[in-house]
């Protein structure tokens, strides 16, 4: 099977990340911050040192500014619920994933005002339709920092001015850059920054986060047993405890930490020339393809490596069947749980057939790929 | 290592679980219920078939009504805020562990009225008590199946009965119970059972679940991608999507599959025999040792695998920590995130001494724990 579904899931991961959750669980598969004998403070150390390692990479001062969901899904619903209140406005673009989109619209429905700046048709956000419609009562700007459909890269430190101008708060999706672009929340100016542990970061599924900037009052969604202030009734104030209820999902936060490990050894910035010339390549070649048309930025230097593309009219999800079955590639094909996006990129009736690159994809999977679609196109 | 902390999780699991998860991960690792090719969909039936066993095991009628969460927590928090509006009035009771009553005090904040139903110094419930709390605005009453702290299993069936007879919601909190005791949610009559995935089910941590029986309505507390109805910007109502956004955590419910699996294979009343006979075996050896005082039912039929106790007047924290580097025990110290349950029983000054029995623990285990108690109260 050729994997090019890594924007969905990052596949495979290193061997160190199996390694270190088999391990993990087989010699110290204790509950991390309860109890207090050995095998408890093993896990909980092992559970700080990916803190760490989040924060090393991110450039966060504070490693307890980081807390671990269960997803990036779970994050951004943690972000935009927590900080939104009735009366307040939200900006955010027509490029959003639906992670972000329905809790917005969750909030919309409870009093929360707002605005879905439309993007052009590669998926492109003008600064000039953020700053025109900031209200007085625009308390969020969310934004994705590469759409997951386009891969269009978006102006995070020009979108963070605009923001700090006006005295907003700025969350950042970073679902598909995380582990492959360069993210400095201080430099950046993000002040929340939601991210997945299982794509580019290399860790396991079950695993996300969310970056707190400090003395940010958001509120928590859960409440539970922290091993913290256990005579209170009332959640701990504390983070991460405030939002890290109950029994963390110890084995997947270690096989993060691994994941992380890995890219911090190789370098983010070897892994991203990597995905990079990969999708250079795949996209020169498919531009000289006959009825392929590719979306997005032709700008590489504007371009995640995710490359969607159509076939004619063939619907997305017929050619995507024929690229697994018939050339055992595997892609996504439809609406990628981006509806406006693809409406923005004039897609939504058919969808697209979305190839992602990971770190382990290599030219051979590319050159099978452009021999698939060569294939594909000439027979319809 | 002798780990008498199985309350908190099991460990160790069965070597299927870990075995499980690896090749999971390592041969199809892909986004389940995205995609479409070949490695997505093995992925999503692979989650398909561990929501069947679920159902096997606690007698659910369709496997779509359960929903993976990331603990039992989690299922708590989402049973009790997606059902409870203001004006509500819930009842629970003093037994009850953080992730039941924390969340229960945030929406008494909201509004809810709230009651919490004294239980007698063995942890009991009186169940008129329950009875004479009821109101005509009362939609939910919530109690776990037995004590994290003193073991006591409540009498769920009668409780059940009492709210089927006043048109009350009945939601279970199996944290202690599920994959050792029967839970039959038809023949019990529980409306909403949480469960946690990596105790008694020997599963990993990260993973619980929540049972909702068909028709009720719970509002879900995070909206985003589910892979489903792509097109909307709304949360899809169909179960289990509209709780399952994002990327779920795979390889975790493979693993909680495989725990299931083999306790269905062992046989669930084979473990229970094993851990009741290791229970009353300590119980009745810690009985004759001096100073040594054994909390909750001595019954064993009413008696969890739990053991909690003190010694003396000395700190549970301190002993626990005299056990654990003495004597290579693992055991929980404390207040174990269950305050009320500590006043209830009268040890919320000094906590308890918490001994906890799973499949994997042996008669030489419970040996040596005797051996340390008699030794420790011996030296005090």
């Amino acid at each position: 099977m050729i994997y090019l579904d890594n924007a969905a899931t990052s596949y495979p991961k290193p061997d160190e990340v199996y390694e270190a959750m088999y391990v993990s669980m087989k010699e110290y598969g204790a509950n991390p911050g309860r109890s207090g004998h050995k095998l408890a403070l093993k896990a909980g150390r092992a559970i700080y040192e990916v803190r760490e390692l989040i924060a090393k990479l991110f450039k966060i001062d504070n490693p307890m500014n980081i807390i671990f969901t269960s997803n990036a899904t779970e994050a951004l619903n943690i972000g935009i619920k927590g900080l939104l209140e009735p009366g307040d406005h939200a900006i955010t673009t027509s490029m959003e994933h639906n992670s972000v989109l329905r809790p917005l619209k969750s909030m919309e429905e409870k009093g929360v005002e707002l605005t879905i700046v439309q993007c052009d048709s590669e998926g492109n956000i003008n600064l000039e339709d953020i700053e025109k419609n900031i209200k007085e009562n625009t308390k969020l700007i969310v934004t994705t920092h590469a759409s997951n459909v386009t891969g269009t890269i978006f102006p995070i430190k020009d979108i963070s001015k605009i923001a700090k101008k006006n005295n907003i708060i700025y969350m950042v999706d970073a679902a598909q850059t995380a582990g492959v672009y360069d993210i400095d929340v201080e430099e950046m100016g993000i002040d929340l920054l939601a991210f997945p542990g299982h794509k580019g970061l290399l860790g396991p599924q079950g695993t996300g986060g969310l970056y707190i900037k400090e003395g940010l009052m958001i509120r928590q969604m859960k409440e539970g047993g922290t091993g913290s202030k256990s005579d209170l009734l009332t959640q701990p104030e504390m983070l991460p405890d405030k939002f890290e209820s109950g029994t963390p999902n110890t084995p997947g936060i270690i096989g993060l930490g691994a994941g992380i490990k890995y890219i911090l050894d190789k370098g983010i910035v070897n892994i991203r020339k990597h995905e990079v010339e990969l999708t250079k390549y795949f996209m020169d070649e498919l531009k000289k393809i006959d009825k392929v048309r590719i979306y997005g930025p032709m700008d590489i230097e504007k371009h995640a490596p995710v490359v969607s593309i159509n076939i004619g009219n063939e619907d997305s999800s017929e050619v995507s069947y024929v690229l697994d079955k018939v050339f055992n590639i595997a892609v996504r094909p439809g609406l990628h749980c981006a509806p406006l996006a693809h409406k923005t990129i004039g897609t939504f009736e058919h969808g697209v057939i979305r190839f992602s690159i990971g770190p382990f994809t290599t030219t051979e999977d590319i050159e099978k790929a452009i021999d698939a679609v060569k294939k594909i196109s000439r027979e319809i």
